[in-house]
């Protein structure tokens, strides 16, 4: 598994959902994990998550720190508990940096009510996708929202690498773990 | 998926990681987490982790907060990623309980160097299952370690059963999110 | 696994063989069996049986009990087997109700050789369906047909009920069934 | 998929329930039914269903009709789904000689409270196993059963026949039923 | 698994590489393979492989002995692996034809660096596909390439056969072979 | 994957067709292949494939290349198509080394009537396992064969680690073909 901090800004607009999003856009072939910044803004009929949909939930951010996941396997239930496990990443990573105050809620990241975070899996007809974002900014979001900016992280990008680059080794030794257990009765 | 908080105390030696545990001495059917409070003694024929064995570690610990989960699914990497996310949640228990001295690396919970947690997934015919042990003393282990007592958790049960309680949730959470969204392309 | 009868008529045209039918017009999230009844008329290019279309049959019932069942796993063939486990179910509500002269053959239910049933499985992008429709009458139908109504079935739609509420509990008892059993060799 | 029927008297204590029962035994290769006849008596250490092991439930019938299906495929619960439609089967090929005071509970099939047959599931190293028992004698049991011969069938293996043929036939059927249809949104 | 030798030519376009193809032209339900002689050109818009749209590769071949491969099972790993095996199998057939000049380098096959085939493994919503080409003439092809015809094989559709007869052959002979063993620890 | 060459001899008696056989004896973690050299003595006990048992064959040969393939996924059918590979790897090999004399019949290798090679592959509780020996004398052996000797080739652990590093890289290359296509309908 490999990632790419785009430096570049990439708005997210849903489009970027997509299977072979890493490999057609930045050439990464395999199990990938694409980091950028960028505005998010998702209509309803770009929307994957059913449930904003019926609830009219839109999504804006004007600047947020994207994570885009691919992973080629089919099982939609295991990239979920893998996405859980990115959240509670991103938190683990903030806290080095020293942010102390987050607590995360499923797919979630909050401090007390304010919403850092985005985030949705889905299935494509090849793999399975996960997308999440991270407010850099507060302003303008539909619902109360806490920033990056407002937690005192500047270097977004550095963040972003390093909660993709701890991923990766996650996955890796995830792997390995499986392949050094003998069987119980 | 259902827990069990056993109150009376259990000794483990490596023989509860087995299939059907919850079952055959609770009476739970179906996916599990039983809690317990014990020694930890597993001699090496009992462990089922080859690094272990093959470094010739061995585990001991005067007393521990058990956690023996079943899945039953076969798909063991699936299943190690379900265990670092029980180990986050352990971190993100024990931070509400206002205990923010935590890393984790992997499947271990550290404080500094020393060692909060053991912790291992493997495969029987039938299932997966996890074990996780956290340190309540740390008197007398082989490594330096760390114990709930010196964070100054007193209700271990207690933990446990938050622990578990929230654990039972997020795999409803992850189950249920995984019908709620379209496919893309 | 939970179901809804929807008392108001819904007209089955092949479109509600779609994903998270349930979830978007029922708010039902997970496996589930929708019941309705309502005209059944599937047009060629709504087809998903391609003998059907191969054979340019067609299907028209002015008046049916439906069933649309979604699991949220991805082996049609499994859910094959299901189909015809619903199928046997139907047979065995329709016995306790006196009907004893259905026969099944596969995933049909016949009267002599007088059709009751039309039912297909597939697959969509994120989920298994199963789409069964029973004939109330069997007036204007294409090929020789018995409906409920023949059979003096009257409460269509607590037959529809009876069966779905059976069929959940029996996807729980075969779930927990998997749960309680050792390996052989 | 292919059935025999072995004429043979052969009497099941439950090691019969392995794999490669039929390849070992009767040179059978693949999926496949062993039809065959004799007592059935069962110890506790034989036992797999954990929930007769704990109630401490025992079997015994000095004659019943066989079935041991085995499935070289390793996903437990859908050879679970398949074992109640051998059951349904049962009931129906009974059905057509003249018994129609069955009914199906589960994995099970009563006359009124009289149990008829014992079945289980279970999973192998390499394959996943059904043994069904159908009583010819209901004497001597431990719990009130009902025989084939009390339903005045006389001619155990013929019926033992036709369920096998069936079953093969819809193993096939089904696998076919999943390669013509295409996929739905 | 069967097969079928189509003696009419059909020109390959990239469309024929889609679910049921074999089913709906030539009524062959269940896994199969299609062997026809006909033109290659492959337009960008249909291409599957995403490595040859980023190097803007195109595909003609003015003449060619294609195999269309259908296997209803959903890992599109395991199918690459089956196509791999089906190129080692032409490559093993113009062998018993005296062509002993061929090297498989991954899913294609060479003459020194002239190329005699294009392949491409793909999944549709109720399979996995595999195309394979070989030419006959390599005229006017857009790389170095190599025909059946410089190879001195003429009879083009019955080299078809032979290796269409093998691989069906060898995928039962495999799922055999998964049928006759016990497990090992 | 990773494969090692263990330069000092080492006898093949079935033992070594065991889960985690690399990482227990060579510190491989993961899917691996380890090729040795040594005699071949599987005792009929010892023996997984129950063909040869039920045949009452036994394997002999006093010297072998042996390769150990452990695969981390539990799906039989597809390690054996990566057998079937292997086998028709190791043909392609010799044919590097100008040996044009060898048919690959299923998971075996001839010259004319004289086996070159044993191989077999099975199930271990958390892996799947293949073995392939090429005798390298033909002195003794209970059937006909021939052995690298006598098609002169003479440096055996070069051809084993030759097919080693070709059958490891072609598992990446085809994991990595299915990460660069799109779906069809």
């Amino acid at each position: 598994m490999k990632y790419i901090v785009q430096k570049k800004p990439l708005n997210y607009d849903g489009s970027q959902l997509q299977s072979l999003f890493a490999y057609k856009n930045f050439g990464l072939k395999g199990d990938s994990i694409i980091v950028f910044r960028g505005s998010c803004r998702v209509e309803l009929n770009e929307m994957v998550d059913m449930e904003d949909v019926l609830a009219q939930d839109w999504i804006y951010s004007k600047d947020m720190l994207h994570f885009i996941v691919e992973h080629f396997e089919m099982d939609l239930e295991k990239t979920i508990i893998r996405q859980r496990l990115l959240i509670a990443t991103i938190k683990e990573k903030l806290e080095e940096l020293g942010v102390a105050t987050l607590r995360r809620s499923g797919d979630d990241l909050y401090e007390a009510d304010r919403k850092l975070s985005v985030s949705i899996s889905t299935l494509s007809p090849v793999s399975t996708l996960i997308h999440c974002g991270l407010n850099v900014s507060n302003e303008g979001t539909p619902v109360p929202t806490i920033g990056l900016e407002n937690l005192h992280v500047h270097d977004v990008l550095s963040l972003g690498e390093s909660v993709a680059r701890h991923y990766c080794n996650e996955v890796l030794s995830m792997r390995l773990a499986r392949c050094k257990v003998r069987g119980v009765q």
